[in-house]
């Protein structure tokens, strides 16, 4: 490996100045605060600069000089990660390299049915110009006005309709990158099949920006459904949402498009802290899922295979209740109880957050044991536990008791209730980090969860890809010398 | 590097044989011959063994104990490979592997939807497994008989169902391959989800065994359609044929499965090889589609989507004629004859083979230029030209006219044919190999067709993970020397 040839920090803004202009490299302190620390104001970091790059050259002029000068880059979406992935640690040895500016959707092609766009694109934004094309871009979570396509490519986001149209990795034709000498890696032909060498595009999709900087993709679009059904569903137990949603996918094949599972002290959160909002059914339940089915068809045929499915679940003494949406404000009101759920936490203080995923048929065991475990430890705790049960994928949540402040409650009880949650996961074959990812926050959990050999891969590819480990340094890959 | 330490052909076999038993060790000749040539007998290769291990362990031992000795390991599943990627070179010094013995369905798991098998399964037999649970697995390919899921997965099979389901890559939840120096990676929990750091299975799926040699996996199921409308339709022209598509999916969503392409060559070429069967249409046409839906719904509600797709396209001129299939054996029947150009072609000695692969809104303007510059080439040649034009693949295979031998074509043809078929494709922003894979026969194609940045990509993760070039070699990575 060649030395890196020294430079003043004075020198190396006016490197990065000279590449992105005056305006868009940001060095002073409460310049680069919004950029330095995490939306949930968890991880607060230190940066040498902003720099806020208008084009895929100047992401590439800025990792060349950032790699021939050893300078650590920490690329950053919408920061909106919830696991420290998108800042910096404290050290102020990098540069934080934002893509907001690189904001446009390039192309709809609606005969191929794709959409190019650059990184910095919200997903709001990608979902409406999809929308105005009478096309459906399909990935959807709560964070969709501030998350950005390229962070969403790089967590390989989840979200509430997974279960019909995959996740972000599935959602993807090609993508741009920069890699961490500054060369530029592109596969934006919108091409469905191409069997010519290795799939490079998926190095980049879910590592997390430490192998290179997703700076342009090529999205999947698919046809706008024609006619949605939607159900609030009070079930038995955990075990029987398995078994309404086996019944589900039987009875409305692909059509089944979200399956969420609520729990009753989710739902109780949400009302309690949005008295101006009805429940959905008149009893209290301790488990609920809300269904919703999509199709290309007519809304008559849909709602009748919903009915059947709730007919069905009933007969099969599953179901004990259940709503059906007749409206699309209906349907709006059951979704906006669902998705508050995350924010009515946050102004709880903040639960302990696990976000696990099990194999299907063992998820309403994991939901169970993980359950008396956490209520032994923390026997007050509200059991928040809510998520994307179609896809295996639980959002186990215990929040404190309204009479235990939220810094006692997470001091006591988040390492111990986080490190039990996880590891009965990780023993019932399941992941201790579906849909979020590892950034910082779970970084060291992975020498529990992976075995050595997947480790050495992680390593083997990261050093592949990012000898000078400049690429987001830190983050994914716990240290190697901890791994032996 | 270390070097290698010297050992002999009786000592290797010895240690061979030590592994995986003295009749899962092949030498002689004539045993080794129909594993050192691939099944259209093209290539005719040499090795110093053939071994038929059984379990994963034993798939392990060979590869250490050949890594060791820097011998080279060519993996096969059913030795069904367009391009050469099986079988080894002529040189003699490879050991082949072949993974037929591994052929357990290990577990289905129908909460789950997973299926869990060895790697020699066969595609047909992975498909009964499934359909036995009363679960598709959706993967369709000619060669289903004899192709293995090993192969399937390092090939990233496409086939007839893409368009709906996804290729291989995207039907796969994790797998178990093990590494050029005998470490096993596993990804077997069957999760929908897991962003737990970089997402491993993906560089063995599709790398057609050069980095890894996949020895099990956990696929998707999905539900068995429950009504399916297939119609064999005559359409203008290809311009016709992709609005058609357009029309289809906006009528009928995602229960469109399948949209194939058959040039009138394509078909005449079927029908006079089998003349007992049956012209779908009274007339002869250019241009054809063979179109699928299939749905979780009634028969009734799917055969009157159809009949609507196919009364707009006939408004709208896209459609000349049509025949839907009244009965399971009519559209058998179709399928067959689509099915059977692929052996129609080999009983006339081969043509050039191309596949191909455009982004949809080009792919029609594609085939007309394409057709025009092979008609000035070769003008008597017959233009079969099919496939799934709903990923915008097409295999066109331009075949020898009666009068010419066979030998005689291809030699004069093949090669100028097929390179003019492939530059044109390039240019147009398309793939030299949608599905087929690289193997030997395409391997310094990637040449014209891959950036540098992408060349020297697939050998910083080829050195990375083989770097005693040890496994497959000389399979899909052109030389680098050749590459600078």
């Amino acid at each position: 490996m060649t030395e890196a040839s020294p430079i003043s920090p004075t020198q190396l803004l006016e490197g990065l100045r000279a590449i992105v202009g005056e305006k868009a490299c940001l060095d002073a302190s409460a310049d680069m605060q919004p950029f330095t620390t995490d939306y949930r104001k968890l991880y607060h970091g230190k940066a040498l600069a902003v720099v806020l790059p208008a084009t895929t050259q100047q992401v590439s002029d800025v990792l060349a000089l950032c790699s021939r000068h050893q300078i650590p880059v920490v690329p950053q979406g919408g920061n909106t990660s919830l696991m420290g992935g998108a800042v910096p640690d404290d050290v102020g040895d990098a540069v934080v390299l934002n893509l907001r500016r690189m904001n446009q959707v390039q192309e709809i092609d609606s005969v191929n049915d794709t959409m190019t766009l650059q990184a910095g694109v919200t997903l709001q934004a990608a979902r409406a110009a999809a929308e105005d094309a009478g096309r459906l871009f399909p990935l959807r979570i709560g964070s969709e006005g501030s998350c950005q396509i390229g962070g969403n490519l790089s967590t390989n986001a989840g979200g509430t309709a997974v279960l019909r149209y995959g996740n972000m990795r599935d959602l993807t034709l090609g993508i741009e990158a920069v890699l961490p000498d500054g060369r530029i890696y592109s596969s934006l032909r919108g091409l469905r099949k191409d069997n010519t060498g290795y799939d490079l595009k998926q190095l980049f999709i879910g590592s997390e920006g430490t192998l290179g900087i997703i700076t342009a993709a090529v999205l999947k679009l698919m046809p706008l459904p024609s006619a949605t059904a939607v159900a609030w569903v009070a079930v038995k137990d955990p075990h029987a949402a398995v078994q309404l949603l086996t019944e589900a996918k039987r009875i409305a094949g692909q059509a089944v498009t979200a399956f969420e599972l609520i729990s009753g002290p989710a739902l109780t959160l949400v009302l309690e802290s949005m008295p101006q909002w009805s429940a959905p059914l008149p009893d209290a339940h301790d488990w609920m899922v809300l269904i919703e089915l999509s199709s290309g068809g007519d809304a008559q045929t849909l709602d009748a295979t919903l009915m059947r499915i709730l007919e069905e679940g009933m007969a099969a003494d599953l179901i004990t209740d259940a709503s059906i949406a007749a409206s699309l404000a209906d349907a709006q009101a059951f979704w906006q109880l669902r998705e508050e759920i995350s924010d009515a936490q946050t102004r709880e203080g903040g639960s302990i957050k696990c976000d696990i995923s099990i194999p299907l048929s063992k998820v309403a065991d994991f939901i169970q044991q993980a359950s008396a475990q956490v209520m032994e430890m923390a026997p007050d705790a509200r059991m928040v536990i809510y998520g994307h049960m179609g896809d295996g994928n639980v959002h186990f949540n215990p929040l404190r008791p309204k009479s235990a402040p939220a810094a006692q409650f997470l001091s006591e009880h988040y390492a111990p209730v986080s490190r039990a949650v996880d590891g009965l996961a990780h023993q019932k074959n399941g992941s201790i980090s579906a849909e979020h990812g590892i950034g910082v926050a779970k970084r060291d959990d992975l020498l529990l969860c992976k075995t050595p050999v997947e480790l050495e891969l992680m390593w083997q590819i990261k050093q592949a890809l990012d000898p000078k480990n400049l690429l987001n340094p830190n983050k994914v890959l716990p240290a190697p010398s901890a791994a032996s």
